[in-house]
């Protein structure tokens, strides 16, 4: 993705592969902050506190957490125990992305090939590098498949601006690059078709900052908008398809994304508004056959109590509520299959339905 | 209502009848503020910067307005124009809130009843007073009919807590007194019914801070989310019923009310719990056939854009997107009436379909 017009990843390994370097997404849109990660210990911090999110960078990041924990298991000699610590960590660091799960089991397998340390180190290193270049392929294809759908409602407005209303950010910086629900929007820009994205404020966290933050550094016309205003757009005419991400999907389509995503797929369902999900396969994890069978991330209620604002170009902390309140901090909700008109992935569009032939064509 | 264990109505006349005293409601839950309104074009001001919010609220503030201005015109002998412009500047201080409209046109009879300036100033005093009485009246009666309505689910929960959600700030703060949604939760809680309240935050003026704040100053137990939040918990079987107040009313029942309200009437019915709209009857416009003849208020997209908190014992601004980004501020959205299980009114519950019989019995 471009940032102040130079190419970036979310993540990538420092040329010494001595530490990993990340975006830290806590700073945006009001300061670019790149940090270093040594070990483990900082990957498990960075994905806890959301330095890094969104589904396939967290995938990646874990990747890499394992290879800095078996480079710091070599320096310090620390015995198997340690990476079974890493491993633990980084698998409770965020319990809703499938991707987590996914990345860490191939390294696992990694783990098992043969060789002494420095080869295993070399295979994770390898595995990791791999899993963030296919995610960036991944989300590649998936803008591929996205664009004629936007293309489509371009001719049918006849020019007009397409209205794509997208919630939390399931951009280039909750992947590695391009996004998944953004991809098809980047695609479409660079084919100079009209856009308007809304952009979901996204509380508590305001993931709606970073998916601004990235649409206007590509230059994209976007508006932003609070969670309450998207069902009113729908019923004005105001938005031709929603596109959002996944964190996991059930086998039957059933789809874990940032809480609030549900009330949007009502809204579109109620105003026949197509609603989109995008998301790379491993998102999709087989082993659950329904939303119910997902768990869903509680974060601390601090997060709703409290929020970052910049004044006087300082980030800062402001409570919003006032003492003796308490609150309840959902991360994730589940949108029933019966909302969404379909998945785009890097395999192409399936209905709900038909999501279940992609295990059987594995 | 209680506020630090003292007897409090949002809004009242000071005894030597100069000026109007209100909460400033800009400064909760974090500052208790009373202002002293001395002029119309201060209450047209208190109106617009919403220092008082709350259709009823409105409505009263509005006569009141005009009693002030008429003081005015006595004092500085100003003219018919001065009290015409007064009209015209409180009717358009906020669009959307029929009690605004209800409110001046009931002043404008005062002014045309017999009389010399002093009189007609007298009508207004008291058409403005009776306006505020009314209100408390007709909200306690609406805590009256909804009451049965909590207490029929706390029989069902077998003493478990009844979990109600609200949206917005259809509190006292919002009225006179009692308030129009939370009247019927008032008055469960006076009889001992185990509750806790979900206080949607309401962005993007988090009204749920006023409505969390005037419950803990009656002793409420109630929990503070996001407006992304209500969706799931209704999935997870977390909330009772809803209940919420309305800015107006069409003759058909679709309901126009703060912005989002749409989404949480949507995820209740589609997971079956009761949704109901409390509201005193001038809050219905019968000239307005349906939702779509209401007008809709937008605000500043700073208010989207920034977020006023507390930090180091003070009330800071802070700025939550970037530089570069717009935003749209939509005030209200409509619910339609097919989504409404009732309409709690002081003349009792209307299904959206018999709400037109109340007209007809006028």
């Amino acid at each position: 993705m471009l940032i102040d017009g130079r190419q970036y990843r979310t993540i990538w390994l420092a040329p010494n592969k001595k530490h990993v370097c990340i975006i830290d997404q806590r700073f945006l849109p009001f300061k670019f902050v790149i940090r270093k990660i040594h070990t483990v210990g900082q990957m498990v911090r960075a994905i806890k506190d959301m330095q890094v999110r969104g589904a396939p960078l967290i995938g990646a990041a874990a990747a890499y957490g394992i290879y800095l924990a078996l480079s710091e298991a070599m320096k310090k000699q620390r015995g198997w125990d340690f990476m079974e610590q890493a491993f633990k960590l980084l698998a409770a660091s965020r319990p809703t992305a499938v991707n987590l799960m996914w990345a860490l089991d191939i390294q696992r397998l990694q783990l098992k090939k043969a060789g002494n340390m420095a080869e295993k180190r070399e295979h994770t290193l390898q595995a990791a590098e791999m899993i963030a270049r296919e995610d960036v392929e991944r989300c590649r294809v998936i803008g591929n498949y996205g664009l004629p759908l936007i293309k489509k409602i371009s001719k049918q407005n006849k020019g007009r601006p397409v209205h794509i209303l997208t919630h939390c950010n399931a951009g280039a910086l909750g992947c590695i690059d391009h996004g998944t629900a953004t991809a098809p929007i980047y695609q479409a820009h660079r084919q100079g078709i009209a856009l308007n994205v809304w952009v979901d404020e996204t509380r508590p966290r305001n993931q709606g900052r970073l998916t601004a933050w990235e649409l206007r550094q590509q230059g994209i016309t976007h508006t932003l908008i609070c969670d309450n205003s998207g069902g009113l757009l729908m019923r004005e005419g105001k938005v031709d398809m929603v596109i959002v991400g996944a964190d996991r999907v059930a086998a039957n389509g059933d789809t874990a994304n940032k809480i609030g995503t549900y009330l949007k797929a009502l809204a579109a369902y109620d105003n026949q508004v197509p609603f989109y999900v995008a998301l790379p396969i491993p998102t999709i994890d087989w082993s659950r056959e329904s939303g119910s069978d997902i768990p869903l991330e509680k974060r601390d209620p601090e997060e709703v109590l409290c929020i970052n604002g910049l004044r006087h170009g300082k980030m800062q902390k402001v409570r919003l509520f006032g003492a003796g309140s308490t609150a309840l901090n959902n991360a994730f909700d589940i949108t029933p299959a019966r909302l969404i008109t379909g998945f785009i992935t890097e395999k192409g569009i399936y209905k709900p339905k038909d999501l279940i032939t992609l295990l059987k064509s594995r």
